[in-house]
């Protein structure tokens, strides 16, 4: 049974989705074989088969799965003897709560700070699409207005808005205890998305969440430093 | 074997703290009898057997717990055949980061609404010292300042951040799904406390937050309509 991630593709192979990130740490922890198929922002059609537009979307043998909540939960449905993505029923609901909590706070806080470099990772030819999708996105706002109006400062408050995971992990390795789980995935994405679209740094060498990064790169044989990166 | 918590009390038998609440809804959820014992901020001394000086305190015959998450923790160890609070390890640990998030970003962004009114629930001989400890707290801001500042705007954007919860009492009357857990005790204190101290409403009919306010004033009981409450 062959098991196929569709993961969206950008300059010199940068894998760059956090939502592909998340998905890609989920089959690695449960310790499945995989392979990567490489979508552009308009290759839509590629992914016409799932019957929607958005990566991620797995291919697990005959069974279809889009969205990386949803394929978090499918695996941890189809191998419950693997490690565990969530440590139960209460776990996998938390993990869902942190799921929106953070995609509405930490991922869309970060969202401006970076934005304004994603142009010049996005391939040459889905750059049209890119720049017309986000514009419509965000009311009308360009990319110029996004570089005008980031700053350190904002990037300061970005970094403190973290710490209630750096009190988590005064503790434990992982958000979620000694082993990562299903949650860490949801958070680190950030980074490991934050990575390879731009150089502003969201963690610094001596913040705990920097060392935190550092740990979720090493996991799955370093899973998370495949392809290029900033720093 | 008797079970006693150290209450914070407040004018007219106000039993506000939100750290208080949690440790209540946990003892009720566990289905344990228990009485509280009032405690006003300055009468520290009531505490002294517990080694510090915060409610909640709980004493459960010989055993002594203070901090309303080690309270829980304390219940779900001790009771692990009643109702779970946490419905397993990974959602022990995902709770425990609800608690430090929604500390940091929902209860502390709430604080300067509701901060101006705190003063005229407060008994008239903790007036002095509530007045002076605050004062420290918030780096010299008084009442006047903090009552300048707020608005219904600002109400507005607290009432907005609370969308990641919105979402999950999509398909579950509570954020921890069927039944309530402690990670629904957590969150819900906001509403508990802020109903007894302040008129500015948290929640309006019609809001899916206040609807779900509703349900966990209405759990075990009806514990948290006890005392007098502005709505």
């Amino acid at each position: 049974m062959s098991t196929e991630l569709f993961d969206l593709l950008g300059r010199d192979d940068r894998r760059f989705s956090p939502f592909c990130w998340r998905a890609k740490y989920a089959l690695a922890h449960k310790g499945i074989e995989f392979t990567t198929i490489p979508v552009r922002f308009t290759d839509k059609d590629k992914l016409a088969f799932s019957g929607q537009d958005k990566v991620p979307v797995l291919r697990d043998g005959d069974t279809v799965v889009s969205d990386s909540w949803n394929i978090a939960c499918h695996l941890e449905d189809t191998r419950p003897d693997g490690p565990t993505l969530f440590g139960g029923p209460g776990g996998r609901r938390l993990a869902r709560l942190v799921n929106h909590w953070f995609d509405s706070a930490g991922l869309r806080g970060v969202f401006p700070l970076l934005f304004p470099d994603i142009f010049d990772i996005v391939l040459p030819e889905d750059l049209d699409y890119f720049t017309r999708s986000r514009l419509e996105r965000f009311g009308g706002k360009t990319r110029a207005l996004f570089a005008a109006e980031r700053s350190e400062q904002r990037l300061h408050a970005w970094r403190a808005s973290l710490d209630p995971f750096r009190v988590m992990l005064e503790d434990a390795p992982f958000l979620c205890g000694e082993a990562a789980g299903y949650a860490d995935y949801v958070v680190a994405s950030v980074f490991l998305f934050g990575r390879q679209v731009s150089p502003w740094r969201l963690a610094e060498p001596g913040d705990v969440m920097y060392a935190y990064r550092e740990r979720i790169l090493d996991l799955h044989g370093g899973l998370g430093r495949a392809g290029p990166a900033f720093y």
